[in-house]
């Protein structure tokens, strides 16, 4: 199943600049490693602003809030989560 | 260059079901074509909405906005353009 | 899995009213025969509007948009479809 | 009487932690008891979000305020109460 | 139960004027008659709009929309409603 | 003359218990001072929120803005005024 | 006392040129007969919009609501109205 | 003075093509008129929308509102006007 | 030329009293200045708010903004600007 | 190819002021270099507000978001993205 998510991303600016700068590192490779399995197949930045849009492949809503509530991050996160289904005009 | 669009379709419900019928055939041979030659590499369905999230990977903003305004429904639709970047996590 | 999924209904002042009778009791039907088979375990009125509170039990993204767009009064309906999880309170 | 409940939570980022899960623990009891007592029939994770949609089941309105504002997170929530009636559709 | 329920009145301009008149004299008979029963307390214009806000006492949320969904307006308003409770300062 | 007024308490977290503790109790003096004198003759308290309702009868805006600009939580508080007239249907 | 109000005039693009032209007319003399006794002492043209700001001078809410509700174009209109006090640094 | 404008033109679907047309080709010479004496330096699409964002050079508002309300699309314009003035970090 | 300003003003509770209270009178000496010269003809206190909406008189955009961005509060506030022009209907 | 940005600033309160005007004259710097070579073509002052409006030329996407991103005021900025296109009526 896919979910299109909007990610923007809000660091305190009284957050310590070296504490910020290891959540950001934790959370690329927990991205990384989401991607290679196959669970985060898509990430886009979106232009001008600290957002991404991504697209996720999970099996149910439950596995998705785990993987989004597991993201380090996510204390720091707006995120908006749309169900997506199969368009009728799809060619794959 | 890759771009998120959403398409939120509203045909007046004055319109004649066969005229409706028509253009949204016309739409679909339209769509595919532009999927076919990899210009829309990503069509979803918004899950319980006449409205779909889509990828487009064009050349400039100009060829973008020949597509969707060449769309047989671009009449009936609202239209929001995101354009999207290369995400610093992406692995591919 | 579990979806929250808001309907408020339009129906346009130029329908013919024995026209709009007759799909809102073919709606009912279909509505209530999903009750029956557990897809749509509860509907509530939203007090002094058009509207209704639903919960689905569907195995996909894609059962729940079938469903939805499946529903007579679908072209006259703003739907919002929110994905639910368990919560770690539960006690169900 | 039934009414759907979103809640938001807004922890302070400059909370002290253990406070936090002080509070958090206190909450889910409070929770549980009224899940118990049948006032909180459901509680479902926004998934995503630090949310709740919560169905309650309360004999007045001043009955609901009291439930919610004795929550223990009530401070750090943004809270939407909507009325809810019996659907027409209803087969229960 | 108190409630507060906001009224805006939207009557389509090619609705016959004299079907409009009939549809407001009835409403307000409707109106004046819950008036004295107690049930509808207060309604005031909204100055410089087609609209009241309006402060019903009622037994359940059911009441409530029975009596809102029976407005001969009901077809030509946007009504919202919010759930009061008695204020901690409210000396009556 | 009649106003109603929409009043959201938001006290910063970081305001210390005592002091909060002690504007609250000189708030509701103020309050129920106006009651009395007939200026403020409706207070509900919003279900689920930190908010309230109120209804005021004053000569002026001028009036209405000195009671308001003088309640003890002002600075805490956003604010909507909407100015009521006489409903044609209005048995009183 | 004085209000501010805004009003936007969405005229229905199939009322006939005519009986537009006439209300506008009948609207225009309406409006200098209130500017010349004082009830309208400013009104301003927004740019770019078919949309005023205007300044009221009236006695009381009712008033006010009397004027407004009796403008010729006020059933093609939406209409905001926020009550002014006067400022303390007012030099007037 | 510059000024930036934007100009959302919904053109309603039962407008005749014909006349639809014809109001088009007013609008585009009108425009380039005023691009051609220097007072619309700048006018660009909206990618994706029947829009436009423009540049207005002019002395007065007064002077910017004759422009905008003479546009032969004006009745089926939504427009926004922001007043611009000199950026300290301007080189030009 | 005229404008209409809206002022929204937010002073941070952190602000120590005393140095708040010494840009309050520096704000009003600067406007009282800019009321006597003409540039400030109006200025009014919305009821129940921090706020107040203004009429400038000024020269061009760029004098506008030099006027508004030396205001002492400028930093704690939002501002909304609207020009105005002169409307067909204004007697003056 | 040609974008519009708005960018608001919003400079915590708390940030010292002599590191705040160091990140404003490196960010002049930063924006007059892009505007001498070409990619930075228009910078405009939104009036009364700490905000403009740019125009962007650059070749992709990503180059945009390089140079919005690499802004010194990046962390305090909300920004707007909008890409433009060649309007059929430009005489350019």
């Amino acid at each position: 199943m896919l979910f299109l998510v909007r990610m923007d991303v809000n660091i305190p600016s009284d957050l310590p600049a070296a504490e910020a700068a290891e959540i950001k590192a934790v959370e690329k490779e927990y991205s990384q490693g989401l991607q290679r399995d196959g669970r985060w197949p898509h990430i886009w930045r979106v232009v001008g602003e600290y957002s991404n849009y991504s697209i996720f492949e999970v099996a149910s809503n439950d596995e998705l809030h785990d993987v989004l509530s597991g993201l380090p991050l996510f204390p720091y996160m707006d995120i908006q989560v749309t169900p997506l289904a199969k368009h009728p005009s799809d060619i794959n």
